[in-house]
């Protein structure tokens, strides 16, 4: 069943990057996965599968679910459940997709007009409350305690830490510990989550379970940094992605944390005005890239996600070298270095 | 410890209502319950706290609970987990209330500004995540697989119910078919989930499991047609509480199913403008409240929730008489006959 599992780093020279490799390996249990959330995203509610259609049809990258799947394969555990526990974690992401959007007033994501604009905010929490439901009964169909606690506990982290997220907004006065438990909580605590199914699953000691959580955790703030790192990188907008949504909302993400400790007077009274009143005028987000270039405020970003993606790696060094494994540590590694 | 479950129809002389006498008798389990509700919406995220504990100030009749701990009790259960499990109740009703004014666009609940008024719409989605989460978190604390099945069905079950309501919204083609399976999913699946979790934890037969669970649909319906008519009810006015919030909406509701069945060419178009295209005047309301009169329309209504009482009561013949089984039928017949 798992004869494509084959990872073979020296032999990688071709430009795919991990992530790419990962998908491609697990293609068949993507597959699965895929067939299980259209199937379960179903309701005799038209408008409840339509909006739940026109999210899968918006695609993402399915990294989540595939942590599920690579971290029960590198364990030995049975695919089969991985496949429909895999598919509750790729709800619940977008059940908070769907509800951080209402909450952000996004009108776009993944380059489409994010749905509730498309059906509403109404619609729009609504459907995640079915996809968040349909995701415990799920886990209730799979019987595992263990693997409920996991993800209702990540669930309530994750709301906690969107809450957080509203309440550094616009305030300059957050300082680096509040972010980084504000990333932990609402991005790192869903990869660790993912990844901790896996050894649940395998039936693996407490020790290895441990070791998958820290890795996804670890793994999951590099990718959260780099995420807001990109939202400055201008070579990112030569790839034809958009930045500058978080300096249009006003985020005090990683970037502007490190350009906040070494502003002079004028540079603090112009992230008052961008990021703390809102207030933005043409050229802002221009002259913005500009001083996070003058303080290095990228690359400190990027170093500091390099340490996470190591502490990552470090956490898997209590398992027995496997292909699996190392392809687990480069997508963290990569998760930190990834240019989109 | 259950010294005060004494109830003898014969003797309630008083003014009070079944649901008062259910309060009293179960005061001290209904303290513990707020205890525990207390204590679990806690966060180290302040707005969180805050904001869920503006909901439990607003406090509400808290009938869901009382119905978890009064099945529990009818059967002998533990009610020790009862307390558990009736939080668990309040906090799954507690985050659909708060998800529904934001869909609703509601200013006012219970008398209060509602709190997506008071702290946004956004951090109400995110709070009512959050007790969602951790109402998850303690059923899996209180490790019954059965139950998390009973509310997570019931929950994915709400969600499709609300977005069933808004998919009706000012559409008048609306059938009576589709106004019951909306309000068994929105309202009635609640009751049912919160009434069937006694019997579990009491480890009664399956029959029973299933009596109970239809007893709480059937209450639960009764008691949302009684609310529908009720938003239209000037008695109602005289005890100080709105009336007209469903009109004002366009909410399809029995009373106005009543109406348009019989009514005439003008009746048809005042519906269709004031509901349909929801453009209101001044004086609308008054004659909306005069064409139900006409109609009959409030009396069917009630006529219909008197049937889904009886329906409640019907399904507890099962067991054997009791003074508590005494109550919950007296609930359920008060439920489609009360007047605020």
């Amino acid at each position: 069943m798992q004869s494509n599992l084959i990872y073979k780093r020296e032999t990688n020279t071709s430009s795919q990057n991990p992530l790419d490799i990962a998908s491609a390996m697990f293609e068949s249990d993507m597959r699965a996965v895929n067939a299980i959330i259209i199937e379960r995203m179903q309701s005799d509610v038209p408008l409840v599968s339509q909006l739940a259609a026109y999210l899968i049809a918006a695609g993402g990258k399915r990294i989540r679910p595939l942590m599920t799947l690579a971290s029960t394969a590198l364990l030995g555990g049975d695919m089969t459940r991985a496949h429909n526990l895999a598919a509750c974690v790729e709800f619940i992401h977008t059940a908070t997709l769907l509800h951080d959007d209402v909450v952000d007033e996004s009108d776009e994501r993944r380059g489409k007009a994010t749905a509730n604009i498309v059906f509403g905010n109404q619609a729009s929490v609504l459907v995640g409350d079915f996809l968040f439901s349909r995701a415990f009964q799920m886990m209730v169909d799979d019987g595992s305690l263990p693997i409920l606690k996991i993800l209702s506990d990540a669930s309530a982290i994750i709301a906690q830490g969107e809450v957080m997220q509203l309440s550094m907004m616009n305030n300059l006065d957050t300082n680096f510990d509040q972010y980084l438990a504000m990333i932990k909580a609402k991005t790192a605590a869903l990869f660790a989550a993912a990844c901790e199914v896996g050894p649940v699953i395998a039936g693996s000691s407490p020790d290895i379970q441990t070791a998958m959580a820290a890795y996804g955790l670890n793994m999951g703030i590099a990718f959260q940094i780099a995420d807001d790192v990109l939202d400055y990188a201008a070579t990112r907008e030569k790839l034809g992605k958009t930045i500058g949504d978080d300096f249009r909302e006003g985020k005090i993400t990683a970037p502007i944390l490190y350009a906040l400790a070494d502003a002079n007077t004028e540079e603090k009274s112009f992230w008052l005005r961008t990021l703390g009143a809102r207030e933005q005028n043409e050229g802002d987000l221009q002259k913005a890239c500009e001083i996070l270039q003058s303080h290095n405020a990228l690359n400190k970003g990027l170093r500091l996600a390099r340490d996470y993606a190591e502490a990552a790696v470090k956490a898997l060094d209590i398992l027995p070298p496997a292909p699996l494994r190392d392809l687990l540590c480069d997508i963290a590694q990569y998760a930190a270095d990834r240019d989109y």
